[in-house]
């Protein structure tokens, strides 16, 4: 198996070619002066099974992606394996309001050419898979967050709001304890107090876990909430640490944060390439 | 006809639909804090001929016109007709090296897909073409350059190479003058001397004329040669201008600089909307 890191994911692609001992194909990338991309596979990958690794963010990489997917296209490779850890524009997986672009749609009409198989990680969409014709393979980032929060004494996880709860539960099931979700409660008609739905945070470890950290303002106010309710400490955990801005300026309100390396952060604490390792490998066999 | 203009081309769309005396059409487009793109049409085009306005520079602008095409593929149009007034990535229209991305060639394959036909402006690249499935159109910006330049009673026009010589013998013909292109004498074994193949440029005034202004590095040292040879203006026209980093400033050694409005820019002087309405018009009887 040969393994090809695009510029958004080198380090994942690196650590999956570790887990794999996999081959990890020597490449040429580079920007020219108007910024236009220009990528080369420099290593003879004639007849081998490949397993090309970018993360579809921002719109840059996308493109990379493709220039990678017409490069392969000239070489008589004998399979490709798209890996997409983070698949960008999944938000929009339908339209809302007619005339609208059905972005992820988009995507996968443009990503699946030329490829067999498509895996991501933790997609920030249910609907997104029927856009794909190519196999699709969603895995969970849970196992590497648990990973890091085993050694942080949590004593539940939570999730920022109700659709995020199965994610949270996922976590939390892994770590042996409780999983509970924020939730607005109406106090009166100018006061909305956000807490966790059923468990008391006073004097708790608490890890707040979501999919896409983008802004940071959701952990932002739920950390507030927390704090108000006596938690001792809060820790926020995602699989995409988008952290647009000053995000992760505005989230050292949080006693920790960290996420995986589907996105390149510096605070990319944990790594996929285990749970991804794992599914090509049972791909294979 | 009902015209579109994607952000890249909102002011050419809108003097296209001026000269055609057609609608523009209502659209939304914004971006989200993550910087990933939305848009949506908002009139009804129903049973209308769609003209998709949109240049392919930078990557995102691309993004945005995939797009527009999938919103596109939802609506039952007549007729859609894709017009990419400046083509990016036609620089590498071919594999020079094993491995490398024919990179013209990975837009096309995203680029055609729904349209029935596109229309562009002195591409790059006299290979782009064999890409496209769909009708290629390319159309010339040189009378658009030339009706500019009438104005500022110019001697002689000159291509910043040989590759560049038709394009500037075309407008030169426009404005009844001569054309040239600088060529590279060696003098001695330490100098190179860059002037005029045949013309001399003592008392002149000159009009450099290019297909791209990228960095602008290729016009200010022709200015500078042209200057020593005793020109008396310099004038730097192009079709698409790039105008990467300060180029502009740099460029101001010119003694006028001025594009089209196939890219956006302070210098926009010129529109090609008239070439693009008259070759729209002309696929429509």
């Amino acid at each position: 198996m040969k393994i090809i890191g695009g510029s958004a994911s080198s380090d994942l692609a690196g650590r999956l070619a570790g887990e794999l001992e996999a081959d990890l194909v020597a490449t040429e990338v580079k920007r020219f002066p108007d910024d236009e991309a220009y990528v080369r596979i420099v290593d003879d990958i004639t007849e081998d099974d490949v397993v090309l690794v970018q993360s579809a963010y921002p719109d840059k990489n996308i493109i990379e992606l493709f220039l990678w997917q017409d490069a392969l296209a000239d070489l008589s490779v004998n399979s490709l394996r798209v890996v997409i850890p983070y698949l960008g524009y999944a938000r929009q997986d339908k339209a809302f309001l007619k005339g609208e672009a059905v972005s992820i749609r988009a995507l996968a009409n443009l990503i699946q050419m030329g490829a067999s198989e498509m895996y991501t990680v933790d997609a920030h969409s249910e609907g997104a898979s029927r856009y794909f014709d190519v196999r699709w393979n969603e895995l969970s980032a849970a196992p590497a967050l648990a990973g890091h929060l085993k050694d942080l004494n949590i004593d539940f996880v939570l999730a920022p709001d109700e659709g995020a709860l199965e994610r949270a539960r996922q976590v939390a099931d892994l770590l042996n304890c409780e999983s509970d979700y924020l939730e607005k409660k109406r106090i009166d008609s100018h006061t909305v107090e956000v807490s966790p739905k059923s468990l008391d945070a006073g004097g708790k470890s608490v890890a707040i876990v979501d999919d896409i950290i983008s802004t940071g303002g959701t952990i932002v106010r739920a950390t507030e909430q927390l704090r108000e309710h006596g938690a001792k400490t809060v820790i926020a955990a995602c699989t995409h640490g988008l952290f647009v801005g000053d995000a992760l300026e505005r989230l050292k309100v949080c006693d920790e944060v960290f996420c995986t390396d589907t996105l390149m952060s510096p605070v990319s604490k944990v790594t996929v390439a285990g749970v991804i390792a794992e599914a090509l490998g049972a791909q294979r066999d």
